[in-house]
């Protein structure tokens, strides 16, 4: 590691010799594979973008020059190369190195959101700042993927930096023909076609002789394809990226050799106006199991052995899987059921559908606006979709589940996996918004499975429910240990516990615990049970509405406590009190959900303490409460 | 109208001889002026699709081709075509005919949604269901505006139609130049460009000896030209849309020629695949005020004389015109701010500051979720972005708010006209999800002014407010009576009455007011103070979060009502659940919102009242409320 550790900042990289970088390269290989196997990370994505971070930062000026990534999880070169390379032993754990840029640890990092194909409208709005500021000799470089590259939000944005012709923004493409899974649509067709260029390249490398020997150029279409190799290919290519766009291109350049890296940023760098820069890079290049990766493990990993790649610890069967197993078992008795993903087959667990149903799978692409409203069209057509969909990533539909789906009352399910506290991916990655969006559409139907067999029953009544758009939600984690019902009121709702204190004359509190917080909510109740209060334990399986048999034995209790794993305002607390006050029933409710702000990075389990959502904070808040409420003084 | 007359059904205009179609289209268009003139509406681009709403009519077999159209405030000649001639004069009115497609009025209405660039994916979803139903035969048609293209839906959208090469999708791109205002970007330039393509078909027309008189074509490249007419240009064109989707092309065609309309219809719907159909049209087409309309005042009309496009009533300043005026004063003195609009300069008010501060004015098409992620990176650039925008639209930049400017903590204003209950437009148009929305974000600030002194006052609050995103939220119509506060709490609630009953035991009501609500609280709280209740009346002016003050107001007081105009989850009197149950509080609260459905179109007035939000309405449930809680028995 002698190259790598003399690095600490980009000026260090600009002193290096031409000759050291590949071995810096290697170096920054092996020093990612050691790291990201003890920690787990996006392994894959940084093993492919390294000569272009190093070109990009010994081209560029950051942070005068601002650098974004796109999702920001391919910043671990950048993070290395930007004086953190000490940090990566804490790297996506509680105090330690985020797993996507962070402003808070360099300046070097201007955003924070792993969301996808944000990354180009950050450029244009910085470009269009350091205008006005005079600072039009900056540039603002931006790198996205070939896959979030089908997401809409790269379209708006390429449109508007293509029409300033005076801003000097770099769109780097960094194109592996793959997002999670290989790219789809006819974008990536095309982009297929572009990579099948490198043909032109390779002929160039043999020189004037060869070409003539090939019979089908003459001096003079050398001497012309000569000069557009020495621009880096700054036109005249057949097909390119959005030509309609007017916008400059220069491309497919082999991202993983460091001089023509460094070459096409270079002219990106010194061309005045908005250009593309198309690098062809190879995701997990270096790394045997990374590059030979078709089920993308190595995308994002958990801790690995860093010879073979195999997980250290065997995963148990968690909620994904659950749910892709039923899926199947529903889609063979249902011809209408079909199933979308925007781009995340394996990661939701749709891939086991796709390969049982193929004409009845679709993965959109990094879409998740036209992943739904598609579905809309699916419904129109007779069919049942069910999108799957990470918890996080609705945010992006919300207009059209709203608009598209649920005006139009159309049978669209949508399965929101990582749902709740996610923990180590960082605040942009947590599912704790989903009660809140979803609840505001009329007509929806939002369940919360609290274990295996309920998630199989809910995902059966949501597929049969065919007036209207219906959620699922479950966490990221295992399965915990299966919760039998006690009773089954007829509106659905399932009563878990009657804990009682011995004295019906006790005040009476009724826990409301929406889908896996049933677990800690039984652990809560038996706890406070012992301090002179009969407590009442539900599960509402459907959440969205609010049943109408919560009001009445809301009605029936001294105090209702709500425990979810959602953002406090707008979440099935707020709803129950807004159904309460409808009803005229005015029992004190209290509310633990997640606060209002963005996490910490952390284990599932330190986020929900930061949040005082593990046991003994919430039993300790409780206590409280009950004490202010039928204490005796 | 003799034509006119004849057609109730497509088959009607199926059976009318060619010759018929250019009168027909002349009573079309002095139909939709007669009408339109009395009722308002859509009337510049209906009056340029008449061509190709017969065309697509003509050509293909709706309901069982479906024809989708985007925002579908281009569908007038289609529903006259379908049998709704007769229903024009109630059009947008309550109980009349729906601006937009609407299903409960015809099997021919496939959609309802009036935002912008969801059609493709409509289309591709519908596709699906038909390829996967056995009826690949059947065709799906897409008709969308220029403008609408420039929004990211559709790229995702085409992405997925252009990969599916057995499906029959027919993308109609109804390309006018315009969405409100001039469409822009990069897109546009190539869009103009292929505009001037015309070229090609004149001298098409002159025939072979006039292009060989020219000197610059032989014989063998007329016939390559010729057969690349008969072929409805089906390739070679020079520059084209979407050459990288490798979706086949047809066009530019003269949208106004029913001939030329007709045959690039027909040969689409005899293309066995995904194909776009470029067309280019003339808004407002055959009515002068709406040719000449710079200022885009036809594009949605209110009541005017048919003749002269002069609207009937003076409309008066509304809040609208406040906030153009107001932050005009706010740029020349800071110019730090920056505004943004998508696609909306005029009808946002911010063309005036478009007038004043060119540089600092940003049009980015219709594409708000570019709008709200480019402002954050203007705010990282060191601006203060005001994003002007209807409050509807902003669902589709959710995720944008969230993620890209509220986690970064950045100041951006985002002013959200229309908000609240707006009528005639329907249940697509109305602005009443955005307190639920904007809740979500920690850390944003959302104000509603009261009138016309507390607008310009707030929205000078907003953009001094540099740690984090801020909202100003307004409705549509007039400006109500100034209301002056008669006291202003240390956090800056206004109270705006004391209502007492001369009982000082009496029950109190504490009467919370969002925005333009103040006006009816003021009236309610004069009503039921007769009724032996003593009532305060305030106004949080900056409604989230929910200002300290209000809780202990809560506690003061034996019952608390919020009065909002938006969907009651997630609204204002949630957000005081939640900060109530918090405080531990347990006031009984009742609320007053819009109810969780879908609102019908009818005038603003007609719409409150639906939802039981008019005066009477409002005095009648609180009255019982307060005869349950309070009453003697």
């Amino acid at each position: 590691m002698g190259i790598l550790n003399s690095i600490s900042t980009p000026a260090d990289l600009k002193a290096l010799d031409e000759e050291d970088l590949d071995v810096l390269a290697k170096e920054v290989r092996s020093f990612l594979v050691d790291k990201v196997a003890a920690t787990g990370g996006h392994l894959g994505p940084n093993l492919g973008v390294v000569e272009l971070t190093i070109g990009l930062h010994r081209v560029f000026d950051s942070p005068q020059d601002p650098i974004i990534f796109d999702t920001s999880h391919q910043s671990y070169v950048h993070k290395i190369l930007t004086g953190r390379a000490d940090d990566f032993d804490t790297l996506r754990q509680k105090g330690g190195l985020s797993g996507y840029t962070c402003r808070a640890e360099s300046e070097h990092d201007w955003t924070e959101s792993s969301h996808a194909s944000a990354a180009l409208s950050y450029a244009d709005g910085l470009a269009k700042a350091m205008q006005l500021n005079g600072d039009s000799d900056r540039s603002v470089v931006a790198v996205v993927g070939d896959g979030a590259l089908t997401g809409g939000m790269c379209w708006e944005a390429l449109n508007n930096i293509a029409a300033a012709k005076d801003r000097k923004v770099v769109v780097v493409v960094n194109d592996n023909g793959r997002s999670y899974s290989p790219t789809i649509g006819g974008f990536a067709e095309n982009l297929a076609e572009l990579r099948m260029q490198h043909f032109y390249d390779r002929v160039m490398e043999k020189g004037k002789s060869s070409l003539k020997s090939m019979g089908w150029v003459g001096e003079r279409t050398f001497e012309a394809l000569h000069a557009f190799k020495e621009g880096v290919k700054s036109t005249v290519i057949p097909t390119e990226m959005f030509p309609e766009l007017g916008m400059k291109y220069i491309g497919p350049v082999d991202g993983h050799n460091q001089k023509a890296v460094d070459n096409a940023l270079k002219y990106a760098q010194e061309y005045d106006g908005p250009i593309i820069v198309h690098m062809v890079t190879e995701k997990g290049r270096g790394y045997a199991p990374a590059e030979q990766d078709l089920d993308e493990l190595m995308h994002s990993t958990g801790v690995i052995d860093p010879v073979t790649g195999a997980p250290k610890s065997a995963s148990k069967p968690g909620w994904t899987s659950v749910f892709s197993d039923e899926l199947v078992k529903i889609g063979a008795q249902n011809d209408d059921i079909v199933a979308i993903t925007a781009a995340m087959a394996g990661p939701t667990g749709l891939s086991k559908f796709e390969a049982n149903f193929p004409s009845r799978f679709f993965d959109v692409g990094i879409a998740e606006q036209h992943a739904v409203t598609s579905a809309a069209g699916l419904a129109l057509g007779g069919k049942h979709p069910v999108v799957a969909i990470y918890s996080t990533f609705l945010n992006r539909a919300f207009d059209q589940l709203l608009m598209d789906v649920g005006m139009l009352k159309l049978p669209v399910t949508l399965v929101l996996d990582r749902s709740g506290i996610t923990g180590s991916d960082g605040a942009s990655h947590n599912g704790v918004w989903d009660m809140a969006l979803t609840s505001i559409v009329p007509g929806i139907q939002v369940a919360a499975p609290r274990d295996e067999e309920s998630l199989r029953e809910l995902l059966n009544e949501a597929v049969a429910i065919n007036d209207g758009p219906t959620v699922l939600r479950f966490p990221k984690g295992d399965l915990p240990a299966p919760i039998d019902a006690i009773d089954t009121l007829e509106d659905g709702v399932d009563v878990l516990a009657y804990e009682d204190c011995d004295d019906a004359d006790a005040p009476s509190v009724l826990i409301i615990a929406v889908g896996e917080r049933a677990t800690v909510a039984l652990e809560i109740a038996s706890r406070i049970s012992t301090q002179g209060i009969n407590v009442t334990v539900v599960d509402p399986r459907w959440i969205v509405p609010i049943p109408q048999s919560l009001v009445a034995l809301a009605d029936d209790h001294d105090l209702v406590i709500t425990i979810e794993d959602g953002v406090i305002h707008g979440g099935v607390g707020s709803l129950l009190s807004d159904a309460l006050n409808a009803a005229e029933v005015d029992t004190p409710r209290r509310q633990i959900a997640v606060p209002q702000k963005y996490l910490d990075h952390g284990s599932r389990n330190e986020v929900l303490e930061e949040c005082g959502m593990d046991a003994d904070s919430i039993e300790a808040t409780i206590t409280g409460w009950l004490d202010r409420l039928f204490g005796e003084d």
